[in-house]
This record gives C-alpha cells, sequence and structure tokens, in this order.
C-alpha cells in the first residue's frame, strides 16, 4: 500500500500528461471530428476509464507484460474499444483503438493491435450483457488452468466470479497451437465454452473475465486472483468449505452493489496512482 | 521496508493535512461545541490514533479496500467511533462517525456508514473489556476460515490472539445469506460465538479481533496473519508444536507491555507514514 | 509496478549518470580509439542493452547480490562481455570488461572479474548460435535444482525455457567443491550438459539461461521463474497438465517475434527504470 | 529492487542525520572524551557499520518491530554494543547502547535495554572467535523451530549457515515462560545448545546467528532466511538433496572471502539506503 500523499503527487503527474477527461464535451460532436479527420478517440470518461483499468491491471499483479482490457463502445454496441499492443502499465489515450465485432480495426493509423483482440470480439458478439472483458495470465490463476482441481469461490468478496468457471483447452479443437486466440473462429469457439459465466480459464495460458462495466471487470479479475490464492493455501491445510450456490448469488449481488463498487474502484485507482473517475 | 527518510518527508506530508493532533485543548470544551454544532468530531489524541490505526492496517495489508477499526468513545461508554464507509487506506478525521450500541449513527450528515458496523455495536455491548475491535478479511488468515484447521499461535509474538479462536458461520443460524453481518441480532449472535476470546474466524469472509485498546487491536490483527502464515508453512514440513497454554498467557502478558507494544506502534507507524502518537 | 510518471523521473536521472547511448557514433572509430588508449569500452548500444539487462534482472528479482549477465562482443565474435564483479542492481557502463573464450580478460585495468566467467566463456566456445548468457540464483527456480520433479514449461509465456532443461550436477565431476565453475574445463564439462538446450539447472546452486541475443536472455530468465513458480503451486493441488512438444516449439517462436520481445522488453526496461533501446 | 539513482537520494539524507563516520578522528581520543563525559558512544566505523546492519535486516525483513543485532567492542573484548530498545528500521548513532558481558548497561543514561540482551551477552562469553550476534524471528525461518524438519543448507550461498543448525526449546530447562532469554543464565543456557555452531533456532520463537564479524553476520542471516523458504519449497515437490559436509564447508569458505562479503555489502547497503562503509 502505497501511502495517501505519494497517490496526490502522482495524481498531479498524471494529470498533466495523459489522464484529463473531457467529460463536458458533448460526445457526439467530438465523434464527427474524430471521425471526419481520422483522429483519435474523443475523451469520454468511458475511455478515461478504460486507460485507469490498464494500469489499475498492472498495479494489482493481474497483468503483466501481457494481457490487456477492453469496453464494448459506449456510442456503438457493435464496436469495442481497447489498447494498441502495448503492456496495460503504460497505456495512454491515444493508443486506444477502435474494432468491429469481427475484431477489424476501424481506424488503425498504422498502430499494431492485439494479436488476441479476437476474444473480445466473440464475447462482445455472443453476450448483449457484457460491455467490458479482461484477458490476463495473473500468476495465482494459472494453476488451476492446468490441474483438474476447481477454482470455486471460497470467500465473499471473490462470490462475483460466479458458481461456474469452465476450463477451455484450445487443443481440444485445434490441437499444437501456439496457444493464442488468434481467429475469430478460435474466439468463438471460446466464448461458446464461456456459455452464461463470468469466467473461463484457458489450459497453460491465462483467464477470460467478462462484465456489465469496467468497474466489475477490474473487480472481478482482481478477486478472482485473490480467491485462487487462498483457496490453493486452503487445500494445504485441509478440505476447503466453498460457499454455496445461494451465498454465492446474494453475494455477488452485493458486491455489486454501487457502494462496493465504487470504493473498490477508489481504492483501486488510488493505489494506481490514477484519478477515480 | 521504507527507509527511515522517506518516512520523515510522509510525516511532514501527512502532518499539512489530516493528522493535527490537539490533545492539548480540553477534550470536555471540543465536545460541548461539537454537540451545538453538530460539527465533526474534536481532535482529541484518541480519534487521531484510529486515523492512525486504518493507514496501518492498509499498509500491513490486514485489510485492503474493505475491512475497518473501530474504538469505544472515550467520551462515552454506550458509542463507538468508526470511519464512514470508506477503504481503510485514504480514512481521515473528518471520515469519523459515532454510533450508539445499536449500530444507529448519533450524527451522520448524509455520510453513508459501514454495512457491517453492527459487527462493532453487538461486541462493544457485550464485552465490557473491549474497547477498540478490527474486521478484516486479511489473505493470510482466510484459508483457517474455510478448514477444519485450528488458528493456533505458535510463536510468541502471537501469543496475543489467543489460545481459543472460535469459527463463526453465518450460515448456521441464518442460511444462505450474503454473508455480511448487516443486523444487531446477527452481530450479538457473532458476539455469543466470541465469548471471552479474543479472535474469531468466520467462515469464508474473514476475522473478528478485540482489544482493551487500539493499539493492542492493531498489534493483535498483525500478528494474527504472520502466525496464520508462518503455521501454514509448517503444515507444509511437518506437525506444528504449538505454545503451551502456559506460554500464551505469560508470552502475551509480555507482548502487551507498555515497552513492546509502543515499540510496535512506533513500527508501524513509521512504515505508514504517519505520526506515532 | 511502479506507476509510469515515476519511471519518467528516474531515466531523467539515469540519463544524467550512467546510460547515454552514442549510437550514432562509428563503432570502428570508437575501437580504434579504446583500443589505442587501453580505455573503457565504446558507448555502443549493445553494451548499453547489457547495462539495461543487469538492472532488469535485478528489478525482476532473478538475481540478488550475486548472478551475472553477458553478450558476445558485436565487434568480434571470439569475445564476450559482462560487467566486473559486482552486483547486478548497480552495473554500469565502466564496470564492463571484455573476455577472450578462455575466461581471460583483455582490458583488465585491475578490475576484478566475476569468478564464475568461465561458464560464459565455455558456452560461447561450444554455442556459435547464443549471443547472450545469464547466470542466476533465482529462488523461484532453485527448489527444482535440488529435487528430481522435471522443470517444464507448463504456460504459453514461458515455452521460451524449452522442453528440455537438464540438471548438471558439479559433484559428478568434480567431488566436493565450493559449488562454483572456477575453471574453464569445469565450464565446458557443463557446456556439454547444456547441449543444445536453452537452459540448464545447477544443482545446489542456479541456472544458466542461453538466447540469439540480450533481449531474449532476459526475457527467458523471468519466465523461468514464472514457470517455475506456477509449476510447484500447481504441484499442491493436482497434477499439473505441461505443454506438448508441438506447442512448446510454436508458443516460443510467437514469444520470441519481435511485437513480443519489444512489448516485453519495453515492459522490463521501464519497471527498471531504465531507457528501452 | 530500488533503482541505484533513488539510493544516492537516500545517501544524502541519511548522511545529513546519522551516518557521518568519522574514521579519521584517532579512536583512542574519542573515547577518552566519551568517558571523561558520560557521552554517547564515538563515531568509530564499526558503530557505523553496527546501525548500518540494523537498517539492512529491517530492509531485507530479516527482522520486523523486533529482532537485534550486536557486535563486540573493537575497543574492549569483555563488552559489547547494541541499540536501545528500539525496531531495528529506525535505529541510529545515538541509540547504541554498551554492555558487560553479564548483559549490565555501562552508560544506560536512562535508556531502555533490549529485555533479550543476555543472548548477547551469554554467547560473547562463551565463543571468543564470535564478534557479532543477530537475534530476530524471521518469518522464513519459523516454520523450522516449530517442526523437526531440519534446517539444512541445499543452496551455496547459504552454506555460511554451517551443517548443524541446533533447536533449543526453553521448555526444556524452564517450564512455561513468556519465551524470553531474560536471565543471564537462560543465555548461557542457550549458548551450551548453540555450541560451535554457527546458527541456532529456539522453539516458537526465532533465530541467533553469529559470526566473527558483523558483516558476515548479516549475510548469514539473510541466506538463513532464503534456504529456509528454498528448502521448504522444495519439500512440496520432492525430496531435497542437501549440500555435502566437503561442499558447506569449501563454499561457506567462498562465500565469506572478501570478494563475496564486499559485494554483499555493498549490495545490501545501497538497496537499505546506506552507505556502505
Amino acid at each position: 500500500m502505497k501511502p495517501i500523499e505519494d497517490v496526490s503527487r502522482r495524481k498531479l503527474l498524471i494529470a498533466g500528461s495523459a489522464l484529463i477527461g473531457c467529460a463536458a464535451m458533448p460526445a457526439r460532436l467530438v465523434r464527427a471530428q474524430s471521425a471526419s479527420r481520422g483522429a483519435a478517440l474523443p475523451e469520454l470518461v468511458e475511455f478515461e476509464r478504460l486507460v485507469a483499468a490498464n494500469r489499475i491491471l498492472a498495479n494489482e499483479d493481474v497483468v503483466d507484460a501481457f494481457g490487456h482490457v477492453s469496453i464494448r463502445d459506449p456510442r456503438d454496441p457493435e464496436r469495442f474499444v481497447m489498447s494498441r499492443s502495448r503492456s496495460p502499465a503504460f497505456v495512454e489515450h491515444d493508443d486506444l483503438m477502435e474494432f468491429d465485432l469481427e475484431g477489424n480495426a476501424i481506424d488503425g493509423r498504422g498502430r499494431r493491435p492485439y494479436g488476441e483482440r479476437m476474444i473480445h470480439a466473440a464475447v462482445y458478439a455472443a453476450r448483449a450483457d457484457v460491455n467490458s472483458v479482461v484477458h490476463h495470465h495473473a500468476y495465482g490463476v494459472l494453476p488451476f488452468t492446468i490441474t483438474d482441481a476447481p477454482l470455486t469461490p471460497v470467500v465473499h468478496t471473490a462470490s462475483v466470479i460466479g458458481s461456474e468457471i469452465p476450463v477451455w483447452d484450445i487443443r481440444d479443437s485445434y490441437g499444437d497451437t501456439d496457444m493464442l486466440v488468434r481467429t475469430i473462429e478460435q474466439g468463438r469457439n471460446l466464448a461458446a465454452a464461456l456459455g452464461d459465466n463470468t469466467c473461463l480459464l484457458m489450459r497453460g495460458h491465462g483467464a477470460v473475465v467478462t462484465a456489465e462495466n469496467i468497474k466489475r471487470a477490474v473487480l472481478t479479475s482482481v478477486y478472482l486472483q485473490v480467491n485462487a490464492d487462498i483457496l490453493l493455501r486452503a487445500e494445504e491445510i485441509g478440505r476447503p468449505v466453498p460457499l454455496s450456490a445461494g451465498e454465492i448469488s446474494r453475494s455477488a449481488e452485493t458486491q455489486f452493489s454501487p457502494l462496493a463498487v465504487d470504493r473498490t474502484w477508489e481504492y483501486f485507482c488510488l493505489r494506481a496512482g490514477v484519478d477515480p473517475v
């Protein structure tokens, strides 16, 4: 935990460089401008949050050099937005790119997209209820992708990960690959395995986390890792008692209440040195 | 461990914002003022310590976005004081709220209280010897809430956690819930399970730590986690030898001596960047 | 993760002291100067990267007070370059020394070389495809040097460590020693055990990592440790599924693509506070 | 790992407060002054190193609020020097106190000594070869104090801990106590159990580390913990192979060579933000 006064200093520095919101500017006007000139995405608060989410996920050790987070475009549900290929720790507003639901860049301007954007494209296409997706390789979660020990929620803060977390193995449908989800077809295969669940594990690779909004996606990603750590440690001393189905659904509702989501978002933002927008 | 000169810098910064004590001002006078105007709580040293305790518990990874610490009001034993609903890392004096022993806010001024303040209310009502309560979800402790491995003190610095730590399961009396202690009735049920012990574990949720004063409560919370980590690791290599009952009581007396409490408090405060008041 | 603005501050500081590149200066000219005067090595970008690699490996906890990294001299394949005997965290350009492939210093200027430079000398002599070597004692890797549990790649980012990692025991050929590789003969013995593999473990001591270039050597060293941590944790909850041979080779190709190597290099450099050259 | 430029800043700050050496001043003269006036200890380089050792042990997580380090007085072998009762992270020159070999303060000036100074007194009395003693509760070491798993050196950097590490249980001779070594008699009992070994574990309490000089004592304390961590993790995946007796003695000789000790000392000092004197 960094002390609060360091956070203040950081906020100033960041405010001076990357995270200046412009929510006051009408989104439609901004959009028209950018469309007519092929310019960067407008500075909507949703995009500011997307930049913040990148920094948070890096700061909480959910992502390292790899991993990415996206949102469904608030201006067009048939599109989504994520950074160009870059480590999340360093993502800035100008790195953001827009894609259609088959993973094609709308206005690439020569920037290199993430190779695995198809995960996001396919999930947004399959799940109208999902507006944010995280793909990561959190080290605490990875042991559960390579063993048959189920990653069940055992603490109430992690109830948001849901009662079922399927494990998808790319080898089952595609044989030996480089393990990456490179085509929209592979993305759809993954999305089918995800079904109506919130999270999915990828064997020997990582996880996919989905949510109704980006704050929930970040919260769920962090506590997926927390739960994995606690469960693994509990396995060393006994037979862990999981939450019941009723506890999971009721507790998830509480954890996703505005009160809990806002408190968590403020916490994650200040720790990462970004403004809690 | 942060180096000592960083700490000095932090102290200055904090002194300029939140932690200015005013122990020289007569408490009764201050209280009359605040009572007549419905203003914030007076700046007593006890409240300054409560703010410091919030920062320490965050800095030592006992709490994250969630968890809270309270004290019995030094001016009125039928009341207690804790922050409004906020991550402990960021609590300041103005966040403090006063409650009666049924959990009702005395002077809420529109601030949102913690949902689980009933834990504190019920413990203060049941235990006249308790003047500070911590509720937390320390990750190192949580494995012991979901297995039947007893969390026994195995190192002398952790003797303060006491020889018996009951595990309370909200499901036993209330069936499927969102796992939170939301009513004073549930709080009393928990307090009954706590009995005369110092600590209590809550299945799939966290822990409650009680103490005669806030310094002891912080000390006990930190070493509860230290003991849990050491015990869990010891289980991996053999059969751990616990402290005997006599060792626990004698060692706890030493750990709670002014010498040890003050040394620990200075240590925790300087690490967290707050003035050791 | 340090926040990005801290990184900027550090870059400035370092630019003012140690890491000023001079890639614009013709290497041949610089070399002639240094050869005629017995001066320090020229400031080639390759040497700047070598200094950066030292800092990165320290920052990522791959090395501590001990461990070292070298490159084959870009100006002469029969020589290699590494720091004088110093903890990698503090290495600067002027610490760099040049050696022939039997480990003799070319222009020592009284500086003390690493005792184990023979590891590097022998590997460069035996493996024309290797242009960078890391020797380290990463704590996460060491358990696999003293048990017969094979260190197999189980996650795709670690595919670069290769499918076979031999364990070399100095005792097999040399009986009781101080465990260090002190002679070129011992280095050759180690290099023979390495064979065509990328990594080698040394019983009760550490590891050797080889690569075609320094960026790959750093990437492989970091993910060797990540894989070891994940594999060890997976062993606690089940029977880990390894990557298949086909997955290892295809995934390693992807991880060693310029896109992935550059993203990782930027990430490691900024975290360590050095310019991503 | 903190980056090197931060270290420079820290050194300046510390130079301005606590760690100004005065090796140029004749020790005998300084001593006469302090003896005649009952003033603080002179600013010998040995005392400067003792202050540095306190900071290092805190920075490397060997000690927390508790634990202490001492040296035999370089001016009088029948005396030893350690801080007054204070967390090692904050020790400054003026905290240093001198004791005779029965633990009596020479010039206390009202300062409170550590309760467990008898450990140091008795070890110096029993072991003429020992000039520095560390007592600590390093969390990684504690599991080995409460199980019968032997803490054997398994990696060469930890060979300095020695082949035999006895476990002393205060209960064997003194029944139920507060676990602290409070009397010189108890200290002698512990020293007898230590015998000619370098380290000793205290059941449910901590460890004692001895060395010929303070740099070696710090090095040994750190690697005792490193070895404990690695050994414990190795136990999870197999049956660890220990170093042989010959490897331990030869490797310890290398680790205690001036080259290795100085490199390690520089490393620990710069990480802790103190001048490597």
